[in-house]
């Protein structure tokens, strides 16, 4: 059976993408990153999600990024609760971490190397992070080529969820795997910026307010209206 | 004053790499990798060379890549002595880690933007390694581009030894720096496999007779002999 490595945030993009690499016939290795990220419960989500979601391994890699600073998403910064991450904006969020994605590529591409992988699967989409520019159909097509002119195989990054929003993503994981792969991934993978789990809405466990929670619920609500993938 | 993050991993090609960044009027930031090596004398032998070589930061990130394996520069694998690592091969060398300068980029990009440096120098060269495909020159070009398009600024990544072996590398050094260079680059560096440091030859501590040993000593025995850059 095909391996797959499947960067996994324990949020509702990822855990539909490694949904994606298991209905793409692979064998799934999960890859979480503990960067120093300001809410645990992140790291828990990724592991509820890996073994519900039946991958057949689960890392965890320690890198701190916080040596660098930078970033409100693991600096002291305050995380702005009412800027609407989901606006098209050339500006960049406060929320970006200095080339994160780019890292943790580098670092899936390693893995996928030792366990005879060629293929890398990353639930970035251009629609809801606009202004994160590591999120960008260019930049991880020209990362593929970059990543295999240094290595000594080939390999694909696959972005299933590339041109998807909230509503088309939940949409998606309707169509693999049903309601109980919606209810999984609603009660197990967490979005809320503020690390809020205690309560459960339809579409999860968070604080219902901050941009991540907004974000995923108007997704919901657009999906549960109608909106197709 | 422009910055510049300066890979230095305490060898002869990033000590050299790291007097060019001065030379083309950087205040140099020097980035080494904790990342599992055998020796940590290439750690020591780094503080000495950012210390002596006048870099104005040091920072030593902690990465494990012994989590995945795969390589005898770090895993549990004997280092072949006698393979000739100067030797062109299509082959790759036993002493590949996976994905290397590319998570070592990656990371340096990030400290990059962060200190608003637009600037990353990296002493990889085409010459003696070219078993290694993420030393050749289309990788470290693409992987700017790749880089670039997911950076919220534009970056530049400096190979000033790519098509320098090391007799150029020496002559380099004497051009840039002097005797003194020179003589500090040889006492300070440490590029030997078997983490051998009691012996001071002209070109260097080191066993003298491993392949990392060999080809610096050939280097410098070619520049005495009058090989130029």
């Amino acid at each position: 059976m095909k391996r797959a490595v499947c960067l996994l945030s324990g949020g509702l993009d990822s855990a539909t993408a490694l949904a994606c690499a298991r209905r793409d016939g692979f064998e799934t290795f999960a890859l979480t990153f503990d960067y120093g990220q300001r809410h645990r419960i992140e790291l828990e989500a990724a592991a509820l999600v890996a073994r519900h979601l039946g991958a057949a391994g689960h890392r965890v890699f320690r890198i701190d990024l916080r040596a660098f600073g930078g970033s409100a998403l693991t600096a002291d910064i305050a995380v702005p609760k009412d800027r609407p991450l989901e606006t098209a904006s050339a500006d960049i969020p406060v929320t970006y971490v200095p080339a994160r994605n780019t890292v943790f590529l580098s670092i899936a591409l390693a893995w996928a190397e030792v366990l005879g992988s060629s293929d890398i699967y990353i639930g970035v989409n251009a629609v809801d992070y606009s202004g994160y520019p590591d999120c960008r159909d260019d930049t991880l097509k020209a990362m593929q080529v970059a990543l295999n002119l240094g290595m000594a195989s080939r390999f694909v990054l696959h972005t299933p969820l590339m041109w998807r929003d909230k509503a088309a993503t939940w949409a998606l994981a309707e169509r693999l795997g049903g309601a109980a792969l919606v209810e999984a991934i609603a009660e197990d993978t967490h979005s809320c910026y503020l690390g809020d789990r205690g309560r459960r809405h339809p579409w999860g466990h968070g604080c219902g307010t901050c941009p991540a929670c907004a974000l995923r619920r108007r997704g919901w609500e657009a999906w549960q209206g109608g909106a197709s993938e």
